[in-house]
């Protein structure tokens, strides 16, 4: 398996994306899914930041160094990854706070809000974060929310429904949604789709556009690497600009905000989205990371994320049914987003065991493992080897090593 | 003038600061009020982080790197600045989704919401945002918005008045509040007092627990120098803790974040305000600005501000008349912030000249030029040079001088 996942490397289009990123040879970082790598030079950039630009132009830099302009710049070039034509996506906030205002949104687009169009449906097995914020906003608009299984979201869609907020991929199991056909239903039924894209975002060739998905958010320290809570970002379809009042309406989002006016005037397009000053630091740091993979194509970089699933699970099966191992995951590729997750009665201390012998992996209580496999900066040959030492490590029974027990670290997201 | 600047200089306590902070010896910065300036060493210790935290911990860094811990640890540290105790600040987010959040959170607090207590009181001169986020907030909690103008507002706290919001120091002419009288009479009606201290944070010696101030917000990228767009802070005072529903209520609010609950459980004291993923290159810039002003006396700063501004406005007062300046500002040092306002007919062609001669000053439309001095870095003898380098250019007649007209730079604040 190893010779064969050599000449996958070896023919690899991304492969030499890996030697742009801080890791090192026998490094194998399946955590990507919750926090990215950064680049080799991210650290020089980030005091080339500090240095010449804060440093050299200072106060004039909102104007001289475009800063006012970055949410929009950096927001664009995600948009080349989303499938979002320029002037429909904006940086700045977190994902949460960007849910919160897509939710209300959606709300005020409905264009004849009746009493008896006023559920918001949910994922239920959504990112808890996203569970609260749309409960919250139900509980502001006077509407209801629906928790609905992910497999019957389709079915959930009724007249009653006004908006649906989901994610794209499973920040647990990695089970992706089919956005194109949840968006048609719940068009078809005069609701607005909101997706988070959080464990989607650069590991998908994702189409927002063509499929007329009204609302995304997404996160962007994840498989985009943008460092630790680095911005997050909202897509809002642009034929909703111009048709929305925002619930947290800033001075940057106004339509002169120079004018110092005393009453808010929302800007044109995409603008009005924005809030706050942008965080320049973290969103200069969001372009350097952007540069190295704005020119990747996102099929081949689902592709890729898709091989390293199936060359791990091939490898996780040929000794998980001795070992308690099960696959939480779809075990179709088509059905899962960059991660697979696994259970296990004593994933804790494998998660430990694992680390020890150079493979960063994440537990969640209370019995799952998840590796994420990064397609910028992953091999063919780290997927072989995860499940390889997994399998050693079940063997010499590590998962009862005492070595190995104790509460320990548990990662974000 | 010189010479007594120069010995005041020699005697200042904080003098010393100056050299720690990008700055020529014959720059003289007045914007400190819209961008503060970068530590010496910023640059390498914005490296260092990419390099030695985000690099090195990876994901770990959340727990091993103290990185979920550092919105409340650089929160106490800014606590030490306003007279908070431990546990009452969270920094994060911007300050418009701050006061977002101080206003729900006020409005939630009113013991006995009666439709006759429905007022929300807003300083009428007030940062646009505020008004524009106070009129959202109203609106959505079906409450009357107030705008009193600043001199009335003591008058206005009656009983149907439920918050009190208002800025401390305002932006245009730096007119401060007294804020213990203010919210004495807030308390007094049975409302709760909210103060914007963007302009005062850094540069006054407040006492907010003292004054049993009730929520307070405040920027961190003009007097504390986190760098623009650095991360705003919400102090909510220990008795409100645990009595208030977040409108925005994110995943790191949670009791119990990574049970991963689909329920929102707030969790107890200060972190319940809490939302998003903390922006960990931003709150790292934020402590390492915060390292060198800690442990200066507020007092002290104060002081140096005031006599900054007063040695200015007593160089201008020497030539305003002959020239059509006019001061926007309170005469009184006690009634002022840290910048000085002026006005003239061409405010805006003289801050060209002032830059050409090595003073960064901010205009304002249509006619305001805006001086502040920030005490961490700016001398005695830049407060009589920028004071005597406008005399000579209004001499000169620099105000009708083609080369400085035009339209330009207009930066942030």
């Amino acid at each position: 398996m190893r010779r064969a996942a050599r000449a996958r490397d070896a023919a690899d289009p991304l492969a030499h994306l890996r030697a742009r990123f801080v890791v090192g040879e026998d490094d194998i970082y399946c955590v990507g899914n919750s926090l990215g790598l950064p680049r080799v030079e991210a650290a020089e950039r980030a005091a080339a930041f500090v240095r010449e630009q804060w440093g050299t132009h200072r106060v004039a830099g909102w104007n001289r160094a475009g800063w006012m302009e970055a949410p929009f710049r950096v927001g664009d070039t995600i948009g080349r990854l989303i499938g979002a034509a320029p002037g429909q996506v904006v940086v700045g906030d977190t994902t949460t706070l960007q849910l919160h205002r897509a939710l209300h949104a959606a709300l005020d687009l409905r264009p004849e809000p009746t009493p008896t169009k006023r559920v918001i449906v949910v994922d239920a097995e959504n990112f808890p974060a996203d569970l609260y914020i749309a409960e919250g906003v139900a509980e502001a608009r006077g509407c209801t929310l629906r928790r609905v299984p992910m497999a019957e979201l389709g079915q959930a869609m009724n007249e009653e429904v006004a908006v649906l907020a989901a994610s794209h991929v499973n920040f647990r199991d990695a089970r992706a949604l089919d956005m194109a056909e949840l968006t048609q239903r719940a068009h078809a039924v005069g609701a607005l789709a909101i997706w988070d894209l959080a464990h989607s975002t650069g590991v998908f060739d994702l189409q927002l556009d063509a499929l007329e998905v009204d609302f995304a958010v997404g996160c962007t320290y994840k498989y985009l690497n943008g460092g630790p809570g680095a911005p997050a970002f909202l897509y809002a379809n642009r034929r909703h600009h111009g048709r929305v009042r925002s619930r947290t309406p800033g001075w940057l989002g106004h339509r002169a905000p120079f004018d110092m006016a005393p009453d808010y005037e929302a800007a044109p397009g995409i603008r009005a989205f924005l809030c706050g000053t942008p965080r320049m630091a973290s969103l200069d740091a969001m372009a350097f990371a952007l540069e190295l993979i704005e020119g990747v194509s996102m099929a081949a970089a689902r592709r890729k994320s898709m091989e390293l699933g199936e060359a791990f699970i091939a490898g996780v099966e040929r000794f998980a049914a001795d070992h308690e191992l099960a696959l939480l995951s779809p075990r179709r590729a088509e059905e899962r987003g960059a991660h697979v997750a696994l259970t296990h009665p004593r994933a804790q201390p494998l998660a430990r065991a694992l680390a020890s012998r150079g493979v960063a992996v994440d537990f969640r209580a209370p019995d799952t493992l998840r590796f994420a496999f990064a397609p910028m900066y992953t091999r063919h040959l780290d997927a072989v080897e995860s499940a390889a030492r997994l399998g050693e490590l079940l063997a010499e029974g590590a998962d009862h090593d005492p070595a190995f027990a104790g509460s320990g670290d548990g990662p974000v997201t």
